[in-house]
């Protein structure tokens, strides 16, 4: 199968678009055999079957690299309430903040988390998602643990996507362990860590860490298991405060360091020796109405990659669209719009340690998106639009 | 027919949503016949034929009360330019800013206009909108003016939606008459009114009252004339400064003051005492990264309806997304979700003149919106997300 009458978007490397007019893709058994220019096309694909692109641009599909998309309930009578001027203790006698979540992720059925989890994950398919990380980190008690995380699972069975799954054990203290964050950390993440490895749900593991979450002790202790059962970590760290969750990413050899706002440039440095990923999550910035923005200049001086995410949650971010993400990037966070885009895809990927995703070049898996927009810049310029014209999910059309 | 099965927020007043539960409402000639609890339903329609709406959310239609949705060209190479680190100088250099959007305007044909209009409109309608206002202002000569309103009317022919045109000749000073704001008023906006009034392509008369636009002098001088053909006015005011262009909208009984950020307790006095409606417009103020918010409480003090829109233009607000603009409205401005769909809905409809839209009352015309949410809230709280199940304009499903 050829793709041709494209303009093609490689991100080959991180400096440039990689523009390609007049460009043409190979796929071969859900891989990208070959791209290029049409008029240069090797002679085995003298007879392949086209696929004329009308012109269109093509990227790589998008990943969206940081999510929480399992979750009962929502939070929008908290949203409300809070407008209406209730303040932070009313809102939380009302039963809202994270602890209301979690009650709604506990109750729930698999069947009615898998439900709920999809009318989300399609929102990102349509916005040409191929590629979902998901969190657990609502149910702060075995059972429902694992119940997120199976769900996780299930979402790839019931949509063409990839789901990597990730840990979040140490998202919060659950209520009937408040004050004793570290009997939390001992008696239920780790064991339930352990349990949900021996069951296969595990790609990595994340914390939150934060004063208002875990401090990085707490957060080692979790990372030291990971490491032991061959696990790679990543961290939600810095996002409020910095208390040294980048440094202790950087330590273990993290995937990611994510929301960052509050990394210094020693951080910047420490993630680059590293070559852990900085994933920025505008959503939650805009939704808190935070000030602090991440070092993004520092990344760019050290080298860091970085990555960008929905973090789609139903407290801070209830955002499902990697477009208006990437368009917040740009707005808020002054990243360029080819920033943005590969840190949609390839530095997405990298985030989660998948070297053969995020780029249009031979050997990569064959997830491309085809846009009714002529430069990819359009793509973080437009707010609210959806432009997708044809999503290719491991070559199939 | 009888529409049955719903939750209806009928927004009758504007203190609650006015939410029915187990409600109904009756068809009739594109007219609400009647609202109420379905137990309760008058006799006359116990043969009327049916329509089950599953337990979902009815609203009114949304309506964009503000908007540039006919352009030429987008403004994604400028939007680019600048967050590589140009300059405002090396942007204009490179022929960006409004007049790269009125040399496009002015080479596109009506056709083209149309075409690239109406995949703006497709966006707003996919999200429940029934009512567009469209502006001129990208012209800023006769020609291109007319043709500008032109292709508004025809919008409302190529899609199920109605429009309302504003002429907004001054929107900019022109390249041609640069320095010269008074004799562009005099020699153009003003005949250009005139010709557009008598083509019958004129609802209202608007204007942009700005330090880098035009005086409360020379936008008098425009809305005497409209005045004089019995058009009503609205105007772009304290958007960057204040001007004085909200007690001159006042003075001429406008239906409208849009943007309003720098807006004073007094200016709000004077528009609740000529009924005008504020528009606040949350996508340019997050696309300029504005710090000045507009004087919300003010205006709930003085009872000053509040409508919000989308401002969608290629410039500061390249936004397609009403939803996106309430949860804006709510994020930014810290309106309430109960005042974001007022906003979107009664007070759009007053911004235009139009009474008999944006609630759903007897006697109102049959535009409404079912959605896949449960509380009115959720519509506000989401971002990036479209629940609309269906749009129902003039009655037809
Ligand atoms: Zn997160
Ligand atoms: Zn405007």
């Amino acid at each position: 199968m050829l793709l041709t009458n494209a303009t093609i978007a490689t991100l080959k490397d991180n400096q440039t678009y990689g523009l390609i007019e007049d460009g043409a893709i190979a796929l071969a058994n859900a891989r990208i055999a070959w791209v290029g220019r049409a008029a240069e096309r090797p002679a085995a694909y003298a007879d392949a079957q086209t696929h004329d692109l009308g012109g269109r641009l093509v990227t790589p599909a998008l990943i969206d690299c940081h999510t929480h998309v399992v979750f009962g309930g929502n939070r929008a009578a908290e949203f409300e309430l809070r407008l209406n001027g209730a303040s932070y203790e009313e809102v939380a006698r009302a039963g809202g903040g994270i602890v209301s979540t979690v009650s709604a992720t506990r109750a729930a059925s698999e069947d009615a988390l898998l439900a709920d989890a999809l009318t989300r994950v399609d929102a990102l398919i349509a916005e040409g998602i191929t590629l979902i990380e998901v969190k657990s980190g609502y149910g702060l008690n075995q059972d429902t643990e694992l119940k997120m995380l199976r769900v996780a699972r299930q979402i790839a069975q019931a949509r063409p996507v990839e789901v990597r799954t990730s840990f979040l054990g140490a998202h919060a203290v659950p209520p009937e362990y408040k004050g004793r964050p570290d009997a939390y950390i001992d008696e239920i993440c780790i064991p339930t860590l352990r349990a949900a490895h021996a069951e296969g749900l595990v790609d990595a593991v994340d914390g939150f860490c934060e004063g208002i979450a875990f401090d990085t002790g707490q957060i080692a202790r979790v990372f030291d298991v990971a490491v032991e059962l061959g696990l790679p970590v990543k961290l939600h760290a810095e996002q409020l405060s910095n208390i040294g969750g980048t440094q202790l990413a950087a330590e273990y050899g993290a995937l990611s360091a994510d929301h960052v706002e509050y990394a210094t440039d020693a951080d910047a440095q420490a993630l680059a020796a590293s070559g852990t990923v900085a994933v920025v999550l505008p959503g939650a910035f805009y939704t808190l109405r935070e000030t602090q923005s991440p070092p993004i200049q520092s990344f760019r001086n050290h080298g860091v990659p970085m990555a960008l995410a929905t973090d789609c949650n139903p407290g801070s971010s209830p955002l499902t669209s990697p477009l208006l993400a990437m368009n917040m990037a740009c707005t808020l966070f002054r990243m360029t719009p080819l920033e943005a885009l590969l840190g949609m895809t390839a530095h997405a990927a990298a985030a989660l340690g998948m070297a053969d995703r995020g780029r249009i070049t031979a050997g990569a898996q064959a997830d491309l998106c085809v846009w009714d927009v002529t430069h990819p810049a359009e793509l973080a310029y437009r707010i609210g639009f959806n432009p997708l014209h044809q999503r290719i999910f491991r070559g199939s059309l």
